[in-house]
C-alpha cells in the first residue's frame, strides 16, 4: 500500500475556530506519528506571504474584486508548486488553513464575482490538486465576528459588513452540498470537546 | 466634436528606447497644449507598484509563469480602474509604457504560456479598454540587451536569456500583424532624429 499523503484543508469564515481546530489536528497527527506540514492561504511561500500583506493590510486604494481574485490565485499557484506538491510527493500530509474553496466563498460569494470565472481559474491552474478532505467549520457570521472582534485589530477583509460573511458562508455551504464526499461540515457553535471528537472521528477515516 | 482622449501605449522589449520615445512624446504633446498623463505597467497605482517590486526584484523563490501572468493582470485591473479610465473620462490623453500587449509578448511569447489563457484574461478583465494607438519599438534583442546592459543592474526579467526576448519580440510582431490599424511599428535601430520624425507623423494623425 502506498504511503498515505493526505491533503486536508480547513475552511470557514472569520472566528469559527480554525486555529483551535488546526492545533488539535496537529497534536492528534503528532501523537499518531504522522509526517505532516502546516501551511495557509493566502501565503505559504515568501512571495505569497508578501502578497498576503498586500491583500490584508487596509489601504486607501480600493482593491478591485477581480484584482483580489487574481492575487489569491497567484498566491495559490506559488503555494501549490513550492509547498503542497513537494510535500505530497514526499508522502507527507498537508494541512492547509484555506485553499481554493475560500475563493468561491470570499471572492465569489462575498465579492459577488461570477463563479464561472473562479471555475475558469480553477480548471486552468489547479487541475488535479484537489484536497482529499475539507473540514468546513460553520457558524452564523454574528458569532464568528463577535469572536474575531475580541481578538482586536481587523484586517482589510475582516472589516467587511455582516452580509459579506453571510454570502461567504452560503457559498461555502453550497460547495459542501455539491461535494459531500470531500466536505465535512462541523457545527462550530458546539462545545470544543464535541468538535474535537468529531475531528478525531473524521481524521481516523484517513489514517 | 468630442474631446479627443487618446489612449496611447508604448511597447517593445528591453533597450529599444521606450523612455527616450516617451520623453519625446511628452514634449511634443506639451508643446501642442494637450492634457495628458503618463503611466506604466506593471505599476501605475500604489498597490500595482508594490506588485511591480515583487515581479522585478530577483528572488530565490522561482516565480511560476502563471503567477507572473496573474500578477500582471492584477496590476492591470487596478491600473485601468484607478488611473486609465478616470483620465480618459476626464478627456485626457493616457500614455502608458506597456499594456496588455506586453503580456502576450512576455508571458505568452517569453514564458510560453498558451495565448488562449491570456486571451481569456483579456476578454474577462480588459473588455473594451483597447489602446487607440500602440507604438511598437522594434529591434533585435542583441541590440536592445546591449543597450540595457550599459544601464547597469538588471531586474528579474532583464536577466532572461536572449531567446526569451526573441520570442517576446516575435509575439509583439505577431500582435502588430493582426492589428495593423492600431499598431505602428518603429524600427528602433534607426537614428533618434528619424524615429522622432516618425513619432511626430503618427501623433499628428491623432491630434
Amino acid at each position: 500500500m502506498q504511503s498515505k499523503n493526505i491533503f486536508l484543508t480547513l475552511e470557514g469564515i472569520e472566528g469559527v475556530g480554525k486555529s483551535t481546530a488546526m492545533n488539535f489536528i496537529k497534536a492528534y497527527l503528532t501523537d499518531a506519528k504522522k509526517n505532516f506540514i502546516v501551511t495557509r492561504e493566502p501565503g505559504g511561500t515568501p512571495i505569497a506571504e508578501q502578497i498576503r500583506q498586500l491583500l490584508l493590510t487596509p489601504s486607501k486604494e480600493i482593491i478591485i474584486p477581480e484584482t483580489e481574485l487574481l492575487l489569491m490565485f497567484a498566491c495559490r499557484v506559488q503555494h501549490i508548486h513550492s509547498v503542497i506538491l513537494p510535500a505530497l510527493k514526499a508522502g507527507q500530509w498537508v494541512l492547509s488553513d484555506r485553499f481554493v474553496d475560500a475563493s468561491y466563498a470570499y471572492q465569489g460569494g462575498g465579492r459577488k464575482i461570477d463563479f464561472k470565472y473562479i471555475e475558469m481559474l480553477e480548471h486552468w491552474l489547479i487541475q488535479a490538486i484537489q484536497p482529499d478532505v475539507t473540514l468546513l467549520l460553520d457558524a452564523p457570521p454574528e458569532i464568528g465576528l463577535m469572536r474575531a472582534k475580541n481578538r482586536g485589530v481587523h484586517d482589510r477583509i475582516e472589516q467587511e459588513k455582516i452580509d459579506f460573511f453571510e454570502r461567504a458562508r452560503a457559498a461555502y455551504l453550497e460547495r459542501a452540498r455539491r461535494e459531500p464526499k470531500r466536505f465535512h461540515i462541523i457545527d462550530a457553535t458546539l462545545p470544543i470537546k464535541t468538535i474535537e471528537l468529531q475531528l478525531k472521528k473524521i481524521l481516523n477515516q484517513y489514517m
